[in-house]
């Protein structure tokens, strides 16, 4: 292929522009080619336009955009077997180094060495054709469009957090936030059989989005802690408020926490049930004051969750073939690729009513 | 039984007197009464007599202090199969309710209505006679001293915490604190195969006493974070020179914080390997700067150890009984029933040559 | 009360009768007292009525029987806080002795010591009048009818099996037995999150109503081995033709053998996925040859499964009143108490349009 | 290099010779090629040479036999990084796909696509230089032998072994068996903090051998079921009279089936307490009789065991070289990499004073 390669590149904070990159022979045996069709914009990927950084990984030299996407297989390498040219495909954008202990333990979403997509130094999928390990795209079947090919990322984003959540038949789920991971783990939640699933968002019209997609109910909490009140006095209170409000008994089964949000992490361990599971999934401050006293008196579990597992992806890719999961409902904004930059802005103003936000691919 | 029940009573903060208690018959027929021969001090009792309450437990009228025991059966009910008078058991001093679903589910540790001894508004085991649900008191054999069977409390303690830990053979233990229950927590992660455990203290006496007593190795903390480091940076630096320092690799793969100190909390986070567990069991703050971010995308598991579970007591007395651990060596200070207000004294101020102080039980 | 309390009585093999037996005072003050609506008659009734004994479980004096059963409390003692008088509730007939090593622990399921309504030398709950735990009746909601509450006994036993299973969201399930256990086990399995059902069964009429009432295929198996055909290749091409039939992959991720029969263990183990789960549920013949080697090599988890555990009747009670799971339909007969011979004769017959017999209690 | 490379070869049944194969270059960057020093022989090694297949694998052309060995690494490609030229170092013999689902999810031992020294139709270690992946060669300190080394495998095997039967400090455990891999198995379950383990044999010579080694007792089972009684119900008996005389009370917490033979098998199952463990790791026939109902009333975990996961070879060397386990007293015939046609006979003789043979590398 001598083929034009369009990408949509951050050269460095701020600065992003459209150039042509070269489509260069695939590396391993193993891989495929994917003309990419569709590509969701997440949070991590405005924040690496605007801060240049997230955590350790630094932008240092450009990198292409982008995470979410889905596409069509064009070129496959001779070992490929799980995928054929043409096939249709969701993209699991990082691929792990399969040699570390880590990875061979089944914990790849821990591999310190995984290619991910858009994080630096990597490119990501906002370009023409991107190249990736075969056996880290799944076909999507006929009656899925690309543009749900492209939500099945946050959708397993969500089935990893319910997974690491540990959620049984049965349970009750608190869900902090009600933004695209927040309703999304609230859908996977319900298709796990939980018996309850209630959600908490500041905004009005993200809860009565969560209310009509897949929660049970939604905590809106708009008041500001009182003066005098200490922080976590106030969160404790709004815990047990939301308990109370929503017949959750002696606490949740699960929560999970989907925010980042100080008060909303403390609130959520006051709103666990003694012997509960706390999972961490959204990110904000580096740092919160905790009511650690709280979390080991009830004995509850607090666990992180980042990125997937082996059987994420197939498994959102089942919730929304069979219709449990909608996720083309939370799509707000459609743009073309010519119009990434615009689709970035939007994302990055987060009004309230902007959820999810998609660019469609380079067609030619 | 017309016989004097001698009693160290608190009545209220800072007030104690010894007061004769009648002998009541046994209430139920599965219980025992225990002749008391041995009471080991803890910080919690010490913490109702200068403070009155602990978290929702405040006391409101007069209550017998004391909660590691071991005694004689002097009286079985007739139901009572599991032991018989004047065997020497240990005590386990929380008797849950049995009909709430933590207790039908296994987790008694988490029932709200237990009767735990020395726990207001709960009488303790500093009196002559104790009475108990037989299933709770557990037979030490001939070879083991009253002072071993006091101490299976704390040993039951470290077990628990140990199991809530999840250590397996082969595993990084790192734990904070070299007091009574961190350095038996040392020696149980010992003897469950951990491959290298480490201790943590700010006492180089402690420390000498953890190396000899279980301890692979101690890194001793005294310096004060320089002025202008910020607190949360200082913890994330003293956890990784603990992990270089002892070789831990990736970190340790279980952390049992076993103090409650904010820096130790931090710290313990930060040194823990991606995927670990992290245990809360000591307690100190309510609230504490915690580095959230970090244990999220470390997909750490963090969980509270509160009290013992099923098995326990025996696996404590199976530990002291074989020699694996000697807890009679953490014993500095001995006292007679007459001097209960001097021991407690001592607890109080909290020395560091003071580990473990015990009380002998009234003997006539 | 000074009442009469009719009773259906089992005085040795085949030998039943009617009997009025005294109403005695509750023995415990935790106690209730259920004036019985409705119970279900279930194999194991049969099996002592017929055989006199189940394994260790001897018939050596008269015993009422009947064990699934709903009614109204009748009866409170004073310490009873979870229901009152008037209160419509499921009874979960084995109420364990709380005190062993397994009720401790939350097995109480294996507790040796277990009153278990109709199993020797325990009365059962065929009598106008039924007294236990009043943590072992559970209230059910005012749409649920009696025959709902009776049968809520069944479907908690389905619960067990899936929690045995540990069947996760977007699992397949295959389960051998469309009788009662098994259209109930399919049932809870797809409220779970199951993503592929398929049940087993030689019965055309039962895997029909296996269809309708909750799997998403049913494999009917009519063919006998041919004669030279070894009877474990035989089950191995059965399993082979199961998995292959409907798209199982691998294999099934979870088994659940509801029949006992030889061949459908055998086949079970076979269609079951590498590192898969397999449940014995069903119990026939003591012992039957067993293919070790493939359950090895497969790294598969075959466990057994009895009775009930912690949450097994609420979550029952939830999937019946959210209206997930319809056990009503599998209702093909109903009998008042005085014809409790007749139907425990049907239940004896078992005929294929039989699947579950239902007997009305006294109703004056 | 063009050197020669001596390798010993299995054409077809009984029939091998050596013969010089030639030293390719390494395939892959991240491959190193290891000289091997020595090697052990394992009774699927001889089961190969004597019957041509185990299982699916069957020998189609010639494969070199050989798959418990340690070297020196000779040479190591350009990706390289966890050893260099000239580190000794234990060999894994089983390099997975690592793109499967069970790779993915860490059951690389469930993998099909594994390339398995001696295998057929892979090459095993038992030629001058063998060529593997970097991350399944691990390097063994100073002071462990070569021979050591070679023994890391079986180790290894019990590793896993004792990990899939989840055994805990301070449980029981049963392991029949007091062969090889049954005595590693007693050693590792006393390195996890067993309380008690227990060995099964036949042979009072490797009883002895096991008391010796690690376990805490040997039950030697010498007699024949008698005429007329039914063998299960012997092997029930077995069962019993093992937990009988070490004490086991309700059954050992874990048994471990190291022997494939049924009788053990059986006895196994009525040996372990209820809610117990059972693990299958011998293999023998294919089928056996097999106590179902047993198992399910008793709700036991019937688990296989196969090859090794993530970390067992790490932990197997950090057990020898901290002198816990010492497989190098199991030895008891060496041969010249020229005489290992002798030591495949000596193993397929069984005898009873045969543990482990081990065949020297060609040294020059």
């Amino acid at each position: 292929m001598a083929e034009v390669n369009p990408a949509f590149v951050l050269h460095s904070i701020q600065n992003v522009s459209f150039e042509d990159r070269p489509v260069v022979p695939l590396k391993d045996a193993h891989d495929v080619r994917v003309h990419v069709q569709q590509t969701g914009i997440c949070g991590s990927d405005v924040h690496y336009w605007q801060r240049g950084r997230i955590g350790d990984f630094i932008l240092e030299s450009p990198i292409v955009l982008g995470h979410e996407s889905a596409g069509v297989v064009v070129e496959a390498g001779s070992n490929v077997t799980n995928v054929k040219v043409g096939d249709r495909v969701a993209i699991e954008p990082g691929v792990p180094c399969r040699r570390c202990d880590f990875c061979r333990a089944g914990a790849y979403n821990l591999c310190a060495d995984t290619v991910f997509a858009a994080t630096p130094p990597h490119d990501g999928t906002l370009q023409k054709y991107y190249a990736v390990a075969s056996d880290y795209v799944y076909p999507i079947p006929a009656h899925m469009t690309a543009e749900d090919g492209a939500l099945v990322e946050p959708v397993a984003v969500a089935v990893q957090i319910v997974r690491v959540g540990d959620v049984r038949a049965g349970q009750s789920v608190l869900v902090f936030g009600c933004g695209p991971i927040g309703v999304l783990c609230q859908a996977v939640a319900k298709a796990s059989g939980a018996s309850k699933v209630i959600g908490v968002d500041i905004s009005d019209s993200r809860a009565q989005f969560a209310r009509d997609f897949a929660a049970d109910g939604v905590y809106v909490s708009k008041t500001k802690p009182e003066e005098g009140v200490d922080a976590v006095d106030a969160a404790r209170s709004l815990g047990e408020r939301i308990v109370a409000e929503f017949g959750l008994g002696l606490g949740a089964d699960v929560v999970l926490e989907c925010t980042g949000a100080e008060q909303c992490i403390q609130a959520g361990i006051f709103a666990a049930k003694k012997g509960g599971t706390y999972v961490q999934a959204g990110m904000g401050k580096e740092n919160v004051v905790f009511p650690i006293t709280t979390a080991c008196i009830r004995a509850l579990t607090v666990k992180g969750s980042i990125r997937y597992s082996t059987g994420c992806y197939p498994e959102a890719i089942r919730l929304i073939a069979s219709g449990k999961i909608q996720p083309s409902k939370l799509i707000t904004h459609r743009f073309k690729f010519e119009q990434a930059e615009e689709a970035f802005e939007l994302v990055r103003q987060g009004q309230e009513n902007t959820l999810k936000v998609i660019i469609e691919g380079v067609q030619k």
